[in-house]
């Protein structure tokens, strides 16, 4: 036993799993668990089997809780950080739980919460690609956009629960349809969902595209990949499609810049596999439409390194 | 003499005029004098000349540099406040200018500086119409559309010169032209300059219009208030010029909350003066459409009180 506090616990807890790691001072993850989540139960039967998990890992590594520092969990949906409730989440289907509260039933820690993008734009920044800054927005573009935001290296979240939702920013008042139920948010442009939607609109606009030949005539084989791989090889359809999902992403990171002047935006999810077939033409166009052009600082775009463990990184470092 | 410190300077410098006030402990203007800016000589004579202007009002008032704890300047254009220095401002033709470390040679206090805008929504909060609230955005309609963000009682400017620009967030992606290079701002939708413009628009689509009728068939003397007394008249080009006007006032409206969820939404600008008129359905919009609906905190929409002293009262409590 030591009372030196070298570790830190992040818990990312999501629809289908509870991921618990154990992070060191290098912000490596040097022992994780993952628990089915079975959200449709009762919410304290959650946090139970999450505690569970913490405890579990703690006894597999011989890391004792008074080596712990803190412990950080990083949750979906719309987050009370400062009274420690999940006041909603869709893919828990859980309203006003006292998360923190509860799990505090079982460890005795300094506890943080957050939403789970707001921490992996930490984890990023504590442990990942923007180590060297200490102001970040990370926007990743999966299923929805997520978007964090880290201001002199601590989450940012406004005032109240229901801030730093970067993805329902509309940028095309009345446009497409959003999950949120606006119409035109900057998810509803720069989603993989959003990217798949369009790219099987232009195959079946286009019949003679590459679009259908790579998805093998079913459109219900394209994916994020099909209409990059098309445009490298020149088709114009797949072309269009790029073009614009790069010019709407890049919309979205203009007005993030304007609001934040980050010194460094971070890109994660899968369609950020096309590297610098995605960032070059985003900082080129950032270049071009922040406000006040380059007499202003114009942050880089660049990729984020953590993957899926910048949640785990970043939930563990919530607390100070 | 004495070394209570009982009272701040605040300086509004603009392109036409250089306002300076002296703030009492109550957030009251005790005295002010106003000089020409005459922008088109060098910044060095214009600063002489802002100096002067606060040694006369204080001279005039009795009060001594000793007895003022802090000065603060609001400034037009993109702002280096961390470096004292105004990065950009076209309606001073200033680039890096270091008004501070300029100022300092003439008087010596405590000094920040921040965008006009911010000053103004910072002396919302201290003294106005935020006074009970901690976290507030300030949208002025005028000319453009200014944006003031306050967190935790302080100017939020993110991390760059450059940021908390919320006029510069596009609404419209390749919409309407906007001045800073980009299409589709808030701003080409929501100054009050976008409003004449739509007006004057219906007016020459509808020429049976209560419109035409309102300017004696001069377009050219459309003003803010003429598409607002024509609705009320129940013209139907007057109602739609204001109720798209509404439409996107509550869609940045409903951004700013998505992204900072603050305590309170003033608005300031001569729009403003058509009072609940405009905060009514605005705040009925924003109920509707932000994110999580009202399952997470809706702030309310509210009229700033301060009208122009709001940023001389700001910028004089830039320093803590």
């Amino acid at each position: 036993m030591t009372n030196e506090k070298n570790y830190r616990i992040g818990i990312d807890l999501g629809g289908t799993n509870i991921k618990v790691g154990i992070v060191d001072q290098s912000q490596k993850i040097i022992a994780s668990h993952s628990v089915k989540t079975l959200a449709n139960r009762d919410y304290t039967e959650v946090i139970k089997d999450m505690a569970d998990a913490v405890l579990f890992v703690l006894e597999k590594t011989g890391i004792s809780l008074s080596e712990c520092k803190a412990l950080g969990i990083g949750s979906p949906g719309c987050i009370d950080s400062k009274n420690g409730i999940v006041v909603f989440a869709g893919n828990l289907n859980w309203e006003h739980v006292p998360i923190l509260q509860e799990l505090k039933k079982y460890i005795d820690l300094p506890m943080g919460l957050s939403n789970d993008a707001n921490c992996a734009a930490l984890g990023e920044v504590v442990g990942g690609a923007a180590m060297e800054y200490d102001n970040a927005i990370m926007i990743t573009l999966g299923t929805g956009v997520g978007g964090g935001i880290v201001m002199d290296k601590k989450i940012f979240e406004g005032g109240h629960a229901g801030g730093a939702e970067l993805g329902h920013i509309t940028i095309v008042s009345g446009g497409e349809y959003c999950t949120c139920g606006r119409h035109g948010c900057f998810e509803a442009y720069s989603s993989a969902t959003a990217l798949i939607r369009d790219t099987k609109r232009a195959a079946q606009q286009h019949p003679e595209s590459l679009l259908n030949t790579l998805c093998n005539g079913n459109i219900e084989e394209i994916n994020g990949i099909t209409p990059f791989d098309a445009a490298k090889k020149g088709d114009a359809a797949g072309k269009e499609v790029v073009e614009n999902y790069i010019k709407y992403l890049g919309e979205g990171i203009v007005n993030m810049v304007n609001i934040f002047r980050p010194d460094v935006v971070l890109l994660s999810g899968g369609v950020c596999n096309q590297g610098t077939y995605l960032t070059d033409p985003l900082n080129a166009y950032i270049k071009k439409y922040c406000f006040a052009g380059e007499r202003a600082f114009i942050p880089p775009i660049i990729r984020a390194t953590l993957g899926n463990d910048a949640g785990i990184i970043g939930a563990a470092s919530i607390v100070e």
